[in-house]
């Protein structure tokens, strides 16, 4: 365990506190020390900080520190919360994850003791819904034909498509969904949505439910299949073999959702019978994707490391919802929070 | 020298003709063999056909067919003209360049022999935006770190950057600077740009000349430098040793434009110097790229062979500026033209 003298602030704000000079404060915010792509979390406390000064807001950077701090500690961020940790946090309120997912946190348990979980829904719009564009315009320009050439040297015209007037397809109108469908707003394409209950409309020209023949339809007029839906029972293994039967074979595949919303072998084989021009994945399954997987081989599959969620500005936007729930949690215990996933 | 027998068309309409099965008639549109892009020109032809039932459009294969069709053809369109042929042209009136820039046609020639010229501009608008944003795009997500790591198998988190409240500039306010401000609106980002007429405005947040202190002040908070202008004594070298270090160092450079808009010489020591962040170049100077030359070697150039312009719909969307001069040109020789450059 690393001493406490090793813990160290990236700024020195008056309101920098280290567990050792924490109060205990009921007002308190306490951040665990794992951060995520390879960002301190000091620059997360120290957002939050600015963002609160009338709140103190304490870093446990040590394993150790964790344990001691977290037993009065009512709210409490950061990217995970074991079991073993929730044991300990007997005051525990609310539980502010840093991820925008939550299925990763023992939610039943939190649930039982009635902690408050929010999530960091919103955080990567901006982030993902770029990262989905430019998935898109690389498979329309074909910028993998133009890189295999560069490394050749080889100057050489070569054909491309066009996304305008091309049907881009949207598995969840949530915060992602959204951000992409913002963005592919001035190319000119038709758009449709995938959302549970297609009935409450949605931004794009079109919505279908998550079954039934009017998914099917959709399908087998999609160009761009982007999925940014939550897994859940529905979505799990929802785009399968019959899926790639059905799509247009000058489909491209974009999942920046998560791994198992696709079926991998289902994927593979679609890939290997050309039954799709290609796939843009940010997620797999399994994830990491082991060294020997085929998934690796193809030439019309571009994989990022789960790295859509990157983005310089993550730990400053995650800050403004963290920061405001902390505020409404210490004016009123019982106030309705921003992201609020279990109550 | 092909023989005629060797013509074949793509279609059969009623109103296909040859050269040799042609009336003469004052209102034929002659078009000649050169395609681009690897697209056959027969597409070309029927593009236009189908726009224009009325006339009569001629397709000219060979070299010989060319130069027995032109004697009298009144409107030729091409993707260009060379002396030769100019000057069998005898009752040429509109000569209507398939390609945007027109740098490349005897300009002299034909306004001295009073021939109006169009070119294509508009034309590739939806590409060259798409091509651009995606450019843009691949370097906010590092794309090529991505595709660097999949190749060696590994999976391994990498930061990117951010498009949201960056500055992109744009060098040239035409069809295609226009198309790409229209794809950048919903990104959030702030614009400057660039034109003769600054004072004209445009639909850039702000607008600024080639030259003088607004210019260099412009340079030194660029994220993003699109140039997008034609090539002219004013842009030649207008990117040059001097602009590399007033830019800001994690500009990424994007030439839709022309070669010698940059200065190579000064592009090369600003990319070993690390003086920019990257530069996706569609054209260079010289063009095409040599084997040997330096440009090829820098991991954070993307290089594609003059290939934005390539769009499966070019035909479609030239064929509509054509058909549609051509039919004003049957009601009155004397008419204004679309996209018209010189009469």
């Amino acid at each position: 365990m690393a001493p406490l003298e090793g813990v160290h602030m990236t700024d020195s704000e008056s309101n920098d506190e280290t567990v050792a000079s924490s109060d205990g404060d009921d007002r308190d915010v306490l951040v665990l020390r794992k951060g995520t792509h390879g960002m301190p979390v000091e620059q997360y406390a120290a957002a939050i900080r600015e963002r609160l000064p009338e709140q103190t807001v304490t870093l446990a950077r040590t394993p150790d520190e964790e344990h001691e701090a977290i037993e009065n500690a009512r709210f409490v961020t950061g990217m995970t919360l074991d079991e073993d940790l929730l044991e300990a946090a007997t005051a525990l309120e609310v539980f502010a994850c840093a991820y925008a997912g939550t299925g990763h946190l023992p939610l039943d348990a939190l649930e039982e003791r009635n902690v408050a979980v929010t999530n960091a829904s919103g955080v990567h719009g901006p982030n993902i819904g770029e990262h989905v564009l430019g998935a898109i315009l690389r498979f329309t320009r074909r910028f993998h034909v133009g890189a295999r050439q560069q490394r050749r040297r080889e100057w050489r015209h070569y054909k491309a498509h066009e996304l305008q007037d091309s049907t881009v397809t949207i598995v969840g109108l949530g915060a992602i969904g959204r951000a992409v469908c913002e963005r592919l707003e001035p190319f000119g394409v038709e758009t449709i949505g995938v959302r549970y209950t297609p009935e409450k409309g949605g931004p794009t020209d079109e919505i279908v439910g998550f079954e039934g023949a009017a998914f099917d339809e959709a399908l087998a007029r999609t160009d761009y299949l982007v999925l940014a839906c939550p897994l859940t029972e529905t979505t799990r293994g929802l785009i399968d073999h019959e899926a790639f039967v059905t799509i247009d074979p000058d489909a491209v595949l974009i999942n920046v959702a998560r791994g198992p919303v696709v079926d991998t072998d289902a994927l593979v084989e679609a890939l290997r019978s050309s039954w799709i021009r290609g796939a843009s994945l940010d997620v797999t399954d399994p994830e990491p994707l082991p060294e020997d997987h085929p998934l690796w081989t193809f030439e019309n599959v571009q994989i990022t490391p789960h790295n859509a969620g990157h983005t310089p500005n993550y730990y400053e936007r995650l800050a403004d919802i963290v920061a405001e729930n902390a505020r409404r949690v210490a004016e009123d215990p019982t106030a309705e929070l921003e992201n609020q996933v279990i109550r």
